[in-house]
């Protein structure tokens, strides 16, 4: 094999790594693809690792052990995770936004790929450390993000539906009440999740906390722990959620008027 | 500023480049953030497209003009989708996936994110070319995907919906005859797209054809053209689907007995 260099494998490491974001790959997996010794491919991710950081591209881990090697996660800072949602918050207040009702039209927001993306990896960033086996949604907008968050944390997206359908094989079913007070049902494959295992809630919107108190009940249904409850975009009424703990980027108050104008601001943790 | 050596330099733009994929970066955008000449770039970049050829990791394009740069396409060559789809159709082919009615559950392949990921490459591959502005699918499971393959070719997802929502502002209806013959309703914001543009329709699964059709004429409704109607998988009867020129990445045949089984095979262009 023709000596691959070290830029040619540094380049080829970062694209590996960060295609599969928060996987572990061994050092042997990159001796073979390389041709190279143990020794070489620890340099080259030191390197790797101080580029990254030098350049905030997120975080190259070194992960000891039997199941050892290493991994990326995009991480995001804290600047720079308040410089990409300050952002988003401008583009969001004003009074274009605002619907009849006081809902804020933002569906465009939550499914470009870039700005979905980054959100993912900011709330990934959040949930590293405690290890959830797989994020959970409830159809339908806020499924684009909270696929970005499964992707930057390495594990499945599971999809709560409305209602049972013919193609989801047997399923659990509960009963929830919404925010304006109607009793909704909650659906989901029992294929879809194993027993003790530990879910991320991710959702676009957080009013009253009821779709969300929801998914909470559906997952202890299953006997599956719920390690957080992450948002786009809150409320700022009612203050009190019919779930404790819950994080969002965003937080939406509407003023009234004429016209109406929405007030998006990036919310107090970051 | 320390000198920036090479293999960080490459290493930097690999990640820059595949996190905003299809996107164009102009070769000053690198030289500010490197502070290099932009020759020392133009070297950098001949020799990432080498890197990136060599271990079959996309494509890296240099596109002239006054809004030129450099742009990095995660395609992916036949041979390598040809082996993923083939390894997702023997996961997915067996009688352990039936369902009652002849479905297949599969609701967990449309969800994690790595496979997610390859599909959507493997698809934005067909269609680079033909430029569409926006990626369209109909909630909820084909989401993901879509998703995925808008994140691909660079462009927004747009999500039409069962019904009108209080969260969309005005939107455009319309009625379209289901797979079981019924008639069912499809809404979409007037806000999600302008006229004239393209679509690229992406969804999960293809039988009749009715939903795909009631999507082509939704565009219709908005003057946006279709260049293409790409699925996760088509069932092998009906032969003759409601819109033409349908591409799907694998087949599904269910053999009736005890137990039925489900016969998934890669798609004839793949």
């Amino acid at each position: 094999m023709e000596k691959i260099r070290r830029n040619e494998r540094m380049s080829a490491m970062m694209r590996h790594l960060s295609a599969h974001p928060n996987r572990i790959f061994t050092l042997n997996s990159f001796c073979e693809m390389f041709g190279s010794a143990k020794s070489t491919m620890s340099e080259d991710i030191d390197l790797l690792r101080e580029t990254a950081e030098m350049f905030s591209l997120g975080s190259i881990e070194t992960v000891t052990g039997a199941a050892g090697g290493v991994r990326y996660r995009p991480v995001v800072s804290p600047e720079a995770a308040r410089k990409i949602i300050s952002e988003l918050c401008a583009e969001l207040s004003g009074s274009e936004r605002v619907l009849p009702g006081g809902f804020l039209y933002y569906s465009d927001i939550l499914s470009m790929p870039d700005t979905v993306n980054r959100m993912g990896e900011i709330l990934a960033t959040v949930y590293y450390d405690r290890e959830p086996d797989f994020v959970l949604t409830m159809e339908t907008k806020g499924i684009p993000v909270a696929f970005a968050t499964a992707n930057a944390l390495g594990v499945p997206l599971v999809i709560a539906r409305h209602s049972s359908k013919v193609y989801e094989g047997s399923a659990v079913n509960i009963n929830y009440v919404s925010g304006s007070g109607s009793i909704e049902t909650m659906s989901l494959s029992r294929r879809a999740v194993k027993e003790n295992q530990k879910a991320l809630i991710v959702d676009d919107f957080l009013k009253g906390g009821g779709t969300a108190r929801g998914m909470v009940e559906l997952m202890r249904e299953f006997n599956v722990s719920v390690i957080g409850t992450a948002f786009v975009m809150a409320t700022a009424e009612p203050e009190k959620k019919r779930i404790s703990g819950a994080r969002a980027l965003m937080t939406l108050k509407i003023r009234e008027g004429e016209p109406a104008e929405a007030v998006v601001t990036p919310a107090d943790w970051l």
